[in-house]
């Protein structure tokens, strides 16, 4: 949890850290500053103190949104850096943040690297800050990275923020489903009012328009995708093609808060009309064993545990799954799920080789997601919802929603 | 232009380009693939052959649609890379980037990085590649950086992408003031259906609203503020800020396609119902600058000579700037106008210290946007709009839309 952050620091030898990039779309920087619209900024937390934002004096205001300490680029005048730096654009940069460093007290110690940004240019600063400044290690990768274990477990505020973007999901799921069964149909395809087929395209511009009426974005786009490419987990769907009865769709969406803050993560496998009989048994084969995992899931246990019986189950099925066959594109190909918070996928992973420390521990927020994938056959099943691991240990299902295969058209 | 990479690579001694990151909202990877759904990927170009998209195996659809050569990470399977790397998580990565640069034919030489991603794992891992592959030069910040000089130029695809999400910009200000002039107005203020009085934080969902129904997207916020926060160039203003009449509206919008794509950059400064006299003059300082700064624009002239007349024109009107007095938070603070593409500010930049080659050659997409900022007195002015230099040097608003002031409220 964020309150751990100086602790997680102490353990893991860490001085401070350094997060760049903008306020937006920027996880570890939205994690400090709640999200803002600042185009470009630098956060220096030192350990035990709070941390300090930089940021560009015509952003003043929105800095101060933040209700963080603050500090302006204008501090360190670009002219007197340019003087010192003999004009040498680059050194100015190096000049610059081996300042802010100093100003908040760090000239020695490990310093922990974060931020999303162009990584061309940051790469050549920071080498040469490191020669500017000898008794400083830049800490890039970490073997435990302390932010994402702070982010795994979620606080009562951004708990919060997660159920109501659960709720902005559900609620565009709801008008998807009223949308579609509201069309008409000819020859087994769904038509609009001037008599043409509705495609894949048209719904989605649909589902971004009502994400952005709820004050949502999906950045990372949505998929919703119909037939061979619904048996292909991460095919976003052919804008062109049609909507027919009986095929399967699968319908994948997790949109965030506007600007890039917390995400929700859902999916629901849909037949217009009617289900053919493989599908149906797909169907009650991702059910069967979305239900068992979901019966079966208890608190402080490895993540990984249930991608494990989610292999077993599914291969006591008859289906290939990637504990057998680690190459396999049909069947069950994917783990199980994923935390998610600033992020989409964050901590704890599922994956069978994921970290010791990817457990079902209070706080986080995790999707649970079994699926199975045949696209030769034309079809593919996922079933998704988002938990959160409750203080008492109970796991609870942030926005609930219907898990029915067939959208009746009548 | 992006036909000129392979010569803009060899006059810069650059033997590959390797662009790293997700198919949306990264720049340099959506310059070759068009923009994808990409969730993470890798793309090698070497100088002289085709880019080689390296993605991973459940992405292997959206991968294809790019049109380009693409490659799957399963070609270098974990489980053979782990035995290499001792089970050496970072180390994994560092040996599938040498295989993937082997494989399109680099072992040695100097390779440019791009892409927009966390940057502390991606740090480790390059600076780990360079020492397993000694004669490799990792070539982070560039002197003149070679794509976003290709960028500065557009090609024909390119410009019809900037012109079409130029008229969703106009078509989005037409309905805001549209929507503006339709309130009710009680107490001088604009008042909803429920009579409470409409606030800036609806106006922008419902600009987002438009946005979205018209398939862009508005990544890096937009500004709609009022009043002092007017006064403040890169306030995004505050959402429960109500709309008085004859208070100052800067409306600043720069949106772009959905998923991060080609942008548009967009100003009007709006008074409701009447402008008081102040604003009227400070408007028509600002409308005479932009106006004769628009007459004056010739091709292939350095773009901050522009600036230099904008701050001569501005002080000869009595108006402290950023020419004479650099550290001013009043009058006008800022440069005259930016490139537009992949990204809202790119080259040519019209700073006084702008590079020599930032230039109006044909092929560039840039802003003009004068400004006045009194903050304290209230109220701030900005107009923009943006320019393509055509190839026969003409200059060209992509999106023409008128510049009044004042918006009349019946």
């Amino acid at each position: 949890m964020k309150s751990d952050i100086d602790s997680l620091m102490q353990a893991n030898n860490l001085d401070a850290l350094l997060v760049m990039g903008a306020g937006q779309h920027n996880p570890a920087m939205v994690y400090f500053t709640g999200g803002s619209h600042l185009t470009s900024a630098d956060l220096i937390k030192k350990r035990g103190e709070p941390p300090v934002l930089f940021h560009g004096p015509m952003e003043r205001d929105e800095a101060a949104k933040s209700g963080l300490i603050t500090r302006s680029y204008s501090t360190y005048p670009v002219s007197e850096l340019d003087k010192e730096a003999n004009g040498d654009r680059l050194r100015v940069s190096v000049l610059r943040y081996k300042k802010m460093l100093q100003d908040v007290g760090i000239s020695t110690g490990r310093v922990a690297l974060y931020g999303k940004l162009e990584v061309g240019p940051i790469l050549t600063i920071l080498t040469a800050l490191a020669q500017e400044m000898p008794g400083l290690e830049l800490v890039g990768y970490q073997e435990q990275d302390i932010l994402a274990e702070a982010m795994m477990t979620k606080d009562a505020s951004e708990i919060a923020r997660i159920r109501a973007m659960g709720k902005v999901t559900t609620q565009v799921v709801g008008k998807t489903a009223d949308f579609l069964t509201g069309q008409r149909v000819k020859n087994a395809m769904l038509i609009k009012p001037n008599g043409e087929p509705l495609t894949l395209g048209e719904v989605k511009a649909q589902i971004n328009f009502w994400l952005a009426e709820l004050g949502a974005e999906s950045p990372d786009s949505l998929i919703f995708s119909i037939g061979h490419d619904a048996g292909v987990p991460h095919s976003g769907g052919n804008p062109t093609d049609v909507l027919r009865l009986g095929q399967t769709i699968v319908y994948d969406i997790f949109p965030c808060e506007l600007g890039g803050g917390y995400f929700y993560d859902f999916t629901r496998t849909w037949c217009l009309g009617f289900a053919p009989d493989e599908t149906q048994v797909l169907y009650e084969n991702v059910r069967t064993v979305y239900e068992k995992v979901k019966d079966a899931l208890q608190v402080n246990q490895p993540f990984k545990r249930y991608q494990q019986m989610t292999c077993e189950l599914f291969e006591a099925m008859g289906h290939p799954t990637i504990l057998s066959t680690p190459q396999t594109e049909i069947g069950y190909v994917h783990s199980l799920g994923h935390g998610i918070g600033l992020k989409v996928h964050e901590r704890p992973g599922s994956g069978l080789a994921a970290q010791a420390g990817d457990c079902l521990v209070p706080g986080v927020v995790a999707t649970i997601e079994p699926g199975l994938y045949y696209p030769e056959r034309g079809f593919g099943v996922r079933l998704e919802d988002s938990f959160w691991v409750t203080p008492e240990g109970r796991f609870e299902i942030l926005a609930p929603y219907p898990l029915d295969l067939v959208l009746p058209i009548i």
